[in-house]
């Protein structure tokens, strides 16, 4: 039987709740269709860092290398230790270290999710460059502290970066509806962003059946709340990505309801898998976080996993919880409730 | 009788229209509140780059210098001259050399109105900063047109300028509700980002009146489509602002009703209002541009000018027309119509 090597980070706060909420799941899902997943779980979070100086050892991204995939919680609790260490101590350096360009996160509506928008016929499949950009953590300050203080943050693209990605998307848009939406700001940041639209301009002769149109990051986020029907795949920067996808995960119900993932479509590292949300310490360990973002994460598992026929039973099993009202209203069900209803659900 | 002398830049496409429609308001108005308004007509555009090979005369800046406020339209018409040309030829120059470090844009409902969100009750003053920042124009690109090409943005913050527009944030909540949203992405972006989270917080101690929150852009964007309610004056970097106005805009029912003013706080040049929509070159000169945003940034002019009962008369005027449904469907009246309406309701 083929057996995966997982590695889980459950991380810090409701991280830990929702993986080992998705990990059940999976591990049923596994074993009625015929493979077999072991986990190994590594305690690398907050509270590892208070005890060893670092959020992970010297040679995490080593012990990382030998999995098949990773499936992550959430990162961050800043009254214990700044997001600027947790986060450049663990999830950034992963994403990096493994090339997983590509961060992919879907955004619909759940069936009885109700979302803020009137609109609800949207589906969206937002994919967002993952280790250079706006996040490139180039940049200084001189003059500290005096009235003469200057800070500068640098915004580091590629032309090797940028056209991975616009690959990547070119080939996700060709999948789907055949519709790329390109989002920059060339207009107003003249060297990164028309160097962006450049390129997209230059791929699209080999993509003639996707028909790509390139849009300024604040009209994209206006038409996503005013006419998200009318999205198929969207691509951007680092920082426009992760501006839209928090967007898209508003107009979904809520980040209860987004999954991504961290892909390195090369396959040359192992990719990971997270919900969007963060780490929510308020509610750690009360059991009410809900787990359908990290489920639906894990579904993107398996599909990467090319384990396609139980990606697609873990979606239905979600799909008929929340249509059954389950975990489809924000801060109505407990965690356990929520994975039991998605377990009963699998059969 | 006071006479104010106000530069009119109508600029490209609708532009035009929308300014002429705001100006015969703002001049009925004037004449029923003692005082009266003179306009100069500039016919800086990109009609006039094709004529004279700059958006504006050498002297432009100079020439403007000397009225009491600018109502500008909308620049651009990429058509005929890239954005990057037009925009930097024009309206970011006028921004800068004025030291308009303030573009304030408020985001409510307008009775009649149907925005896309099932939410209505919410009342948000944005506060973008309008100098620096990631819009600073610093970047370059090395090894062009090679696959091993880099191009490089760069943010600038200055302690000048983001105390200064933090400073008028916190006036601003004062003013309202007492609430400050301060915006930033210091879990990523580590030293601009950081920088400003660092003086937002330096100054709280001078606003003790004021509750001020930080959140990260991400997080931000998906509140005001979740819980737009929650939020009062809410004060971002300049590409940060860019994105959340717009996003305000469709909350608030889409481009056609956002507003905006351009404040030089201190008086040492004049300020400038433009709604926030852009040219429009496809509906141009057909008579059907919304022109409420532009009436609405005539009214904030007024406001800047001192005049206040008469920017209260022009609100009141915009109200009583769009909750008669008039200007309130986008694309449903003409312009002259929605123009006639709000006079009429002027008395
Ligand atoms: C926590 C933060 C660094 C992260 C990001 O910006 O990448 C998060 O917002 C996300 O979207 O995955
Ligand atoms: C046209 C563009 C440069 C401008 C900006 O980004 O400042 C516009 O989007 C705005 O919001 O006023």
């Amino acid at each position: 039987m083929k057996t995966y090597n997982i590695a889980l980070l459950p991380g810090d706060g409701i991280g830990r709740e929702v993986t080992e909420a998705a990990w059940t799941v999976l591990e049923k899902t596994a074993g009625s269709s015929g493979f077999s997943l072991e986990a190994t779980r590594l305690p690398w979070s907050c509270d590892y860092y208070l005890e060893n100086g670092s959020m992970m050892p010297a040679d995490g991204i080593e012990t990382l290398r030998s999995f098949d995939a990773i499936l992550l919680g959430a990162v961050g609790w800043p009254q214990k230790v700044p997001d600027s260490v947790s986060l450049h101590g663990l999830l950034l350096p992963i994403r990096k270290a493994f090339v997983q360009y590509a961060n992919i996160r879907p955004h619909r509506l759940l069936p009885g999710v109700q979302g803020p928008l009137r609109s609800d016929g949207f589906d969206i499949l937002c994919i967002r460059e993952n280790t250079e950009g706006e996040y490139s953590g180039a940049g200084g300050r001189v003059h500290q502290g005096t009235g003469n203080e200057v800070a500068i943050e640098t915004a580091i693209f590629t032309r090797t970066g940028v056209e991975r990605i616009l690959r990547f998307a070119f080939e996700q848009a060709r999948r789907r509806r055949g519709k790329l939406a390109s989002v920059t700001k060339s207009n107003a940041q003249k060297y990164s962003m028309v160097f962006w639209d450049e390129i997209t301009h230059g791929l699209a002769a080999d993509y003639p059946d996707v028909e790509v149109t390139s849009y300024h990051i604040d009209a994209m986020a206006a038409r996503m709340v005013m006419a998200p029907e009318s999205l198929d795949v969207v691509v951007a920067s680092n920082l426009f990505g992760d501006i839209l996808t928090d967007l898209g995960a508003a107009i979904q119900g809520g980040l209860g309801f987004a999954a991504s993932a961290n892909i390195n479509p090369d396959r040359s590292a192992p990719s990971m898998f997270e919900p969007v949300h963060g780490s929510a310490p308020d509610i750690a360990h009360l059991g009410i976080a809900n787990p359908i973002a990290a489920v639906w994460s894990g579904a993107m598992m398996l599909e990467h996993l090319g384990e396609t026929a139980a990606a697609e039973k873990v979606m239905a099993a979600i799909e008929a919880t929340t249509a059954r009202g389950i975990g489809a209203i924000p801060g109505k069900d407990k965690t356990d409730a929520i994975t039991a209803s998605v377990l009963s659900a699998l059969g």
